[in-house]
C-alpha cells in the first residue's frame, strides 16, 4: 500500500531550506592559484589540496577557520530489529547513548582528543533517559514500526523530524559539524533506503552490520528484500524515508540540510550518515557541496554508498562502527586542509626558486 | 669500483644499537583480549585496533600514551643533482630549510597544528645556516659528491651520519619521533637505494619526484641506471648506502635505529624516510616493530617500497610533497589508537550487553 504524501510543493518549500550551491568559478580560480603558490611542487599535497579548495569555497575565503566543531549522535530505535537484522539486542542503542554520555564509548574518547563538543540527540530510542548536559530530548517515538509490516514511521513524523533536525541544527554554534548515530537495526534501514532510491539489488546493499554471520546474513537480506517488496509503491525521498527510514536517519538529514543552509562544513561518517545524506542530497542537492566524506567503511554497501553520493572519501581502514567515529578521525585531515591553505607562505614570500 | 667496508662485526656492534623485538604472545594475546571487551562490535575500528595493538605492545601497557612527539627534519644536497634528476635547482634544499624555520612550509604548519616541537637538521647542505633555535647543524659535508661518477660518500661520512643520527635521536626527549626529509634529488638516491636493496629494475623504483615531465623522467631513469650499473659491487646495505645514498637519509637511518632502541613509536613519511627505513631495517631487522607507515604516496617507486618493507600505511591521499607531511597527516591516527586501547569503555565497565 502506497504511503500517502501530503507534501505539495508548498510543504516542501516550508520543509526544506535553501542552499546556495558554492560553485563560484571566479573564486575556484583565485583559490587554485593561491594553493599553487604555495611552497611546495605543484599538487604535491594531493586530496588536502582539493580538500582546502572545498574549505575555501565554503567560507568564500583564502584564509578559512573551523570554529567550535559540533559532534551531533542521533539515537533511534528500529522496528525492523524485531525480525532479527542485528547481532545484538535492542536495548544496546539506550545502553551504547549512556556509555556515550558517560564517556566510555569510542565517539567520546575521539571527541575529547579533538576538543569537540558532543551531542546527544535522543531522536527515538525506545527507552526514556534521564535529562542531562548533553542529550537532547528530541523523541518522535519509542522506536519505530517493523518496516516489514507495514510503513516505519507516518509521513507526520517523518516531516517532524526532519524540522527537529533543523532546529537542533540551527541552535548549534560553529561552522562545521560531525555527524554519527546510534541505532540497533539501523545498517537494515540504510541499506533499504540505498537499494530504493540507487536502484540498486539489496544484495549489493546490504552487509554484516556489527558482525552478523553468513547464516544471519542471508536471513537479513531475505527479511530486507521482503520490506522492499512491501514498499514498491514509495518512490519520492520522503516516501521512502517514512516507509523503511529510521527517526535518527530522518533528524540527521534534516540536519544536514539545516547545516548546509547556514554554509557550515559537514563532516559525513558511514553507511548510516550516508544514507541521511542521500535523502537529503535528493531533496535539495546542492548539501552535499558542504560534505565531507570521512571514510570507505567495511559494510558490504558502503562503496555502492559512496558512488551513489559521488564522493570520494578520505579514509579507508576497514571501520565499520559508526557512532561518528570515521568523521571523527577524519576530522584532523579536514584541519590540516585548512591551515595548509590559511597559514603556507607562497614562493614569492619565502624567496624560495621555482622550477628551473 | 666496490668501496671498501671497514666496518668488522665489532665495528658493526658499535654503530648499530641493538633493538629488542616487541613481539610477546602473552602480551599481545591479554591486549588483544583488552581491544576485544571494548564497547564496540569485535573489529569495527579495523586498522585502529592493529595500531593500537603495535603501540601496546611498543610501550608493553593497555594504556599507552604518546608523549613530547618529536618531528625531526633531515636536510641534505646530492651532487647527483648536477645531472639533472629533479625539476627545481639545488638552491631549493637550503631555501626550503629557511622557509621551515621560519613558519611557512607544509611541515611548520602542520607540527604547530598538532603541537609538535620541530627539529632541523642540517646533515649535508650545500649552504651554511646561520645558527638558531630549532636547527642542528650537523653538516658532514655540503651535499654528496655526484653518484654517477663515484661513491656519493665515504664510508667513514657514512658511519659518522649513521653515530651523528643515533646522537641526535638521544639528545631528543619523549617516545614518539616523526621523520621527515628534505633534499633536491634526493627521490633519485631513494630509488637507487629501493632498486639494489630489494632487486627491483630501477624503472619500478623511479618516478616523477617533484614534478618531472615525460622526458625528463626518461633522462633521469637513465642517469639512475647508469648510476647503479656503476656500483653493481655495492650489496651489503652500508656499501650501497655510501655508493649512492645522502647524507639525510643516512643520518635519518641511524636516528630510525636509535628510537628504535629506545622504543619509541617511529611515524615514517614517505618515500625518502621508506629508504632511510630499508637500510635500517637490513641492518637491524627489528626496528620495523616500531615503525608506523604513514601513508602511500604519489611517487611511482613509493608501493614498492613499502612491499619490500612489508608496511600496510594508514593514509593514501596521493601526497608527494615529503618533509614529513604525511608523517604530520597521519598522526592524530595514532593518538586516535593509543586512546582507545586506553581509554574506551569495556562492556563489563559501561553494563553494554553482548551480542545475542
Amino acid at each position: 500500500m502506497k504511503t500517502p504524501i501530503p507534501a505539495t510543493p508548498a510543504h516542501l518549500r516550508e520543509l526544506l531550506p535553501a542552499i546556495e550551491t558554492t560553485a563560484n568559478p571566479a573564486l575556484r580560480q583565485r583559490l587554485q592559484q593561491c594553493i599553487d603558490r604555495k611552497t611546495k611542487p605543484l599538487g604535491s599535497l594531493g586530496r588536502i589540496e582539493t580538500l582546502a579548495l572545498q574549505l575555501g569555497m565554503i567560507q568564500r575565503t583564502g584564509s578559512p577557520r573551523l570554529e567550535a566543531p559540533q559532534m551531533l549522535v542521533f539515537a533511534a530505535d528500529h522496528g525492523l530489529a524485531q525480525r532479527g537484522v542485528s547481532a545484538y539486542p535492542q536495548d544496546v542503542t539506550w545502553q551504547m547513548v549512556e556509555n556515550m554520555l558517560a564517556g566510555g564509548a569510542a565517539v567520546s574518547v575521539l571527541t575529547r582528543q579533538h576538543g569537540i563538543a558532543l551531542t546527544m540527540v535522543d531522536a527515538g530510542v525506545a527507552k526514556d533517559f534521564a535529562p542531562r548536559p548533553g542529550l537532547l530530548q528530541r523523541k518522535l517515538a519509542h522506536g519505530t514500526q517493523d518496516a516489514s509490516q507495514g510503513p516505519a514511521m507516518t509521513i507526520e513524523q517523518c516531516l517532524g523530524a526532519i524540522a527537529a533536525g533543523r532546529a537542533v541544527m540551527h541552535e548549534r554554534p560553529g561552522n562545521a559539524v560531525l555527524f554519527g548515530e546510534m541505532g540497533i537495526g539501523n545498517t537494515s534501514s540504510a541499506a533499504l533506503l540505498l537499494a530504493r532510491m540507487a536502484g540498486l539489488p539489496i544484495e549489493q546493499c546490504t552487509g554484516r552490520g556489527t558482525g552478523l554471520d553468513d547464516a544471519a546474513l542471508e536471513r537479513k537480506t531475505a527479511v530486507l528484500a521482503e520490506t522492499l517488496q512491501r514498499h514498491a509503491a514509495a518512490t519520492e525521498p520522503l516516501e521512502v524515508l517514512a516507509a523503511m527510514g529510521g527517526f535518527e536517519i530522518a533528524m540527521m538529514a534534516g540536519a544536514m540540510l539545516q547545516a548546509a543552509h547556514e554554509r557550515r562544513v559537514i563532516m559525513v561518517d558511514g553507511f548510516i550518515c550516508g544514507a541521511a545524506l542521500l535523502v537529503a542530497q535528493r531533496l535539495v542537492p546542492a548539501v552535499t557541496d558542504y560534505c565531507v566524506f570521512a571514510h570507505r567503511g567495511a559494510e558490504a554497501g558502503h562503496t555502492a554508498m559512496l558512488q551513489a553520493l559521488g564522493a570520494e572519501p578520505l579514509l579507508e581502514l576497514g571501520l565499520r562502527l559508526g557512532e561518528g567515529s570515521g568523521a571523527l578521525l577524519a576530522w584532523p585531515l579536514v584541519e590540516s586542509a585548512a591551515r595548509i591553505l590559511a597559514e603556507m607562505a607562497s614562493f614569492e614570500s619565502a624567496g624560495v626558486s621555482e622550477r628551473a
